[in-house]
């Protein structure tokens, strides 16, 4: 499996992926689902990807592909004039990529469902936050439901649910994140760690931050220790109210 | 959705169910999914459903059937002698109904797929707690997993992880199955009051409680308010551990 989260705050995007995959409970490796562009000023893009691995690794190499040999009159994700747009260039990459592959996955009963997250700004333009379907259409956050997550989604969103909203401050954002992504990998194996990490600032056009969390980083294990701690203190409190 | 959690502690048992049930999300009915039989110092039962709910009041009727015309010889949940006998009978009545509907539900595309819990104890016997699966197999709860969920399980798992062992006091675990309902009931709207609490304490063969938490009750919103702010304390005091 899989779990990504991205929040899109008044302060920027912060976008936080596991590394995981399992074909089978029996054949577990480690990939990287965050995948990242920028042109500092111009342009700074983050997409984080789910479900099926060939197909999201398809679409992610034809979009360099795109970049790297384009043909006459492409857009890529360099050219793209807008987020809408980028947002756009990978639904199409996603249907070119699912109409390859997918009715042959079908037929053998496999799935080739796949999501992909696409986060970033654009010079002259807004912070945006997206979600692509298997289908390539997709749906942009909004103050309502600032968040997306996709991958094993569940064990993860209560956190979210109480305390995020669009003016939640960018560093209560990442606890958010980082306390999310803990309760996944505490309740679901085919999560795992390292995790990756991108944080993009409102306006600033370039990665604030973008690195990994490597297994057995202190201070993850320093934050998801203390939110034991204070979770099992407020569990005792929570006894003292009875039903 | 439904969502049911069952904990098997050295002190007692442990079952809370909610009432909702969905055909599509636009046929939403409240349904009883837990039943309860006891001859005090006798024996004490209780079950707990989850799945297509054609199939699981069909297994109860017909349970409630042979207690009522029991056929020549057959043995009942009152006659049984011990709850492993209990469990197989709820396990035959299981496959029983799936041999009847099963292939027609499977033949119109429609899910079958069914689990009821079953717990209680026999006089003479330890407190137990069986899963019954689609197929009328089944496992037992033991000291390692203590506990089973069924139905919609993911939200209310991490607080069962972290607290939960045998030798949690009753009152303890009461409160960890209300916290996990509570998470599930905000993070998922296929699952819904009222509530169903039934606690049977170890060898007292009949019910500690057994009752109907309702939308609105003071108690329940009392708990769920303490633990939102419990959270967002907890939740503040996190930020200041960076990672």
């Amino acid at each position: 499996m899989t779990y990504c989260v991205a929040l899109k705050l008044n302060e920027g995007i912060i976008c936080l992926s596991d590394t995981r995959t399992n074909a089978g409970i029996d054949s577990i490796s480690k990939y990287k689902k965050m995948f990242t562009w920028q042109a500092p000023g111009d342009r700074v893009i983050t997409l984080m990807t789910a479900g099926n691995l060939a197909i999201t690794q398809a679409v992610v190499s034809l979009l360099e592909e795109n970049i790297e040999h384009p043909e006459d009159g492409i857009e890529t994700l360099f050219t793209a004039p807008t987020m809408f747009r980028v947002a756009e260039i990978v639904g199409d990459a996603m249907r070119i990529v699912m109409g390859r592959y997918g009715p042959g996955l079908t037929a053998a009963g496999e799935s080739s469902a796949s999501s992909i997250v696409v986060a970033g700004q654009r010079a002259g333009g807004d912070m945006r936050l997206f979600m692509v379907y298997s289908a390539g259409n997709f749906i942009e956050a909004t103050a309502d439901t600032p968040y997306f997550q996709i991958g094993e989604h569940k064990y993860g969103k209560p956190i979210l649910d109480r305390v995020i909203d669009p003016s939640t401050p960018l560093q209560m954002g990442l606890t958010a994140c980082f306390l999310s992504m803990d309760s996944t990998l505490r309740s679901n194996l085919s999560v795992g760690m390292p995790l990756d990490l991108a944080v993009m600032r409102t306006d600033d056009v370039s990665f604030d931050q973008l690195r990994r969390i490597e297994e057995g980083d202190e201070n993850f294990a320093a934050l998801s220790d203390a939110w034991s701690a204070a979770l099992r203190r407020s569990f005792d409190e929570m006894v003292q109210i009875p039903v």
